[in-house]
């Protein structure tokens, strides 16, 4: 088995262990990887004490803290024995799916920006491959729509899949399904899927029961995506935190309608916690389903957009070029220090070619927190630019 | 007759001749002052030389440039003759009004920013002084409004009168409307008048026909407000020109409904320019009557309003605490710099208490344009810092 294949497996196995954003456990896999990290979970392998320390400056915590580690083993202890990520990735197989993780060619690399609450692995079921950020717009919104806010929600999803743009929501009741019809009526012929529904369970069951019809659909022409494995039940806190990967994954959010207190305004939060564009559809004054849109147009989090190229223009300019191929553009070579970000960059440039050197010492030398090294170093390998060894890491040579 | 008497009956007669916003009138003005500029245009007395360099300073016009004086005299020349100040002073008095000038004690001293486009005087009918801006809330908005719109002005208004606030708007149909008759419903006993009509024609003249009872109701409880005489028609431009002294008088200046293209958004351009706050109502992004409101939102020219509180928010803390007397507060004596801007204390810091200084010089030594020099010791005379001499200004003694 290929070490993609085994990392593929211990993640599999994880993500039904670990709830979404269990930082503890995220970074426990950051610090040794998937594989001794399910082997440390499983109690077939210690910490050793440098690990551990890693572990506590991956999560920031004072040297007098508790052992994160302690608390994390008791917290998965008990779902260890119903492990079975071999019967969870062929029930997948089965499905027409296939598991996405950091170490797959088809990574959404947009979720790096997670950091820790970077999720385990995407149990994807569909056929396309899943876009890129730019080409994807969240269409997010209240369960119990008003006429108004499905009629708008049809109106950005059949425009926003001409133009090249996949339509990613919840898979919810209201807005959620208005979005995803409308981009499943309104697609033509193109390799980005039509829609993409983010599930909080896992993607083998059709929740809510009336979407059954719908989900099916967009699994055999969109896709159902979800960071918990086949069986899982969707409940509130994954449900909230489904709705950062929604976020994450999109070059903009558009909160179509909500309340003054609503999931689709913890979207557009997320949304604009990570420097993502946020829209929000204005509505009647005297709506309540518009509240929390005005609620977000007068804090100043969500930009007003009413139609279709409001939204594509707030994505930005890549996403108003569809189609367009840019790998190529400039015909100028991709360099290696391309798409690293400045922190990244510090960190490689911190990277002994011939030696290993420890996130420590790298920490120091590269003026980067534990945790950003952490991070960074695992975006380094994952673009061959690091390697992990028995001391520690070094620069990929080459 | 008083000085400030003949500088009103002067005003009161180049308010026939210059039409809203006439900058060369203004200017010369700034320059010689109304009485001295009202014998020039009757061609009584020669403008000299200096008085001509200083003209075009405060213009900013080069040197080659046609005589700003010579086109302006050819423009009022033929109204010349039908100049009556004094009799429409008396039409004014039997209305029950009065003229209100830079030289009255009433004289609202937001308008002076709006510089060289401060109306040369105001032909005010009704009986309460013109509220501070803090305490003025202009709702503007369609004359062809929605069953929504008008519902939404009626609110605002009604929720803004209880608040002490004067609602400012300028006497139209629909938006206008509503919010001149919620305001004088919810009005209470209060020094401040409930709303304020601001009117492209002459303070005698109800305009539109169909709003006569309300305008007559205006004038009796509230204020009628005009920068053109009595008797004078409203013109498209006068319209126009009269948004600026819609957004120049208020705290705040909110949209309720505008279509893509509307008067109200040039209110809130002009409210935008002048660095007050502007707000706007959203509405159903189907409804041709908000496009206007949401361009203000989507470019950022507004802030999103939905209820009176917001728009009390957005008004800033002195509307916030109505009533307040503020006179006292803090047990400090009021000091001679107090609420003058930068330029204005450089120029006053520049003016010489023993020897008469020329706009050229004070020009130098504060640093300051011709112009904002001219502006500045106008509102350095109002504020009796200082004086006119024969031979240029200098400072008020004592």
């Amino acid at each position: 088995m290929s070490r993609a294949a085994e990392d593929g497996i211990a993640r599999a196995a994880l993500s039904r262990l670990f709830e979404p954003s269990d930082t503890v456990g995220m970074a426990l896999v950051a610090v040794v990887g998937p594989i001794q990290a399910l082997r440390i979970v499983r109690g077939e392998t210690a910490v050793c004490s440098a690990d551990r320390r890693l572990l506590r400056e991956a999560l920031d915590l004072p040297d007098g803290a508790r052992d994160p580690l302690e608390e994390g083993l008791a917290r998965w202890g008990p779902r260890v024995n119903d492990l079975a990520p071999a019967r969870d990735l062929a029930t997948l197989e089965r499905l027409g799916g296939r598991l996405v993780t950091p170490e797959t060619e088809d990574w959404p690399e947009a979720l790096d920006d997670l950091q820790l609450a970077r999720p385990l692995c995407l149990w994807v079921r569909g056929r396309a491959a899943i876009p890129e950020q730019a080409r994807i717009a969240a269409i997010v919104g209240s369960r119990d729509s008003t006429a108004y806010g499905a009629s708008v929600a049809t109106e950005l999803a059949a425009g926003l899949a001409p133009r090249g743009y996949s339509v990613v929501s919840g898979g919810a009741y209201g807005i959620d399904a208005q979005a995803h019809r409308a981009a499943l009526a309104s697609s033509q012929e193109s390799d980005i899927p039509p829609t993409i529904a983010l599930l909080a369970c896992g993607v083998d069951r059709y929740y809510p029961a009336g979407n059954e019809e719908l989900l099916r659909t967009i699994a055999s022409r969109g896709l159902l995506v979800s960071e918990v494995p086949p069986g899982s039940s969707p409940t509130r806190y994954r449900f909230l935190q489904r709705n950062r990967l929604i976020a994450a994954l999109s070059a903009v959010t558009v909160v179509v309608e909500a309340r003054w207190r609503s999931g689709a305004l913890n979207t557009a939060h997320h949304a604009a916690g990570l420097g993502r564009p946020v829209g929000a559809v204005p509505g009647s004054v005297h709506s309540v389903n518009s509240a929390g849109c005005h609620r977000l147009l007068r804090d100043g989090s969500a930009v007003c957009v009413t139609d279709a190229a409001d939204v594509a223009e707030l994505a930005g300019p890549l996403g108003s070029e569809p189609f367009g191929d840019r790998s190529t553009e400039g015909g100028e070579e991709r360099r290696v220090q391309d798409g690293l970000s400045i922190p990244d960059l510090l960190l490689l440039d911190g990277l002994p070619l011939h030696a290993s050197t420890t996130v420590d010492k790298l920490s120091v030398v590269a003026g980067l927190s534990a945790r950003h090294v952490i991070g960074g170093l695992a975006r380094l390998e994952l673009a061959g630019l690091a390697v992990r060894t028995a001391g520690g890491w070094r620069r990929q040579k080459g």
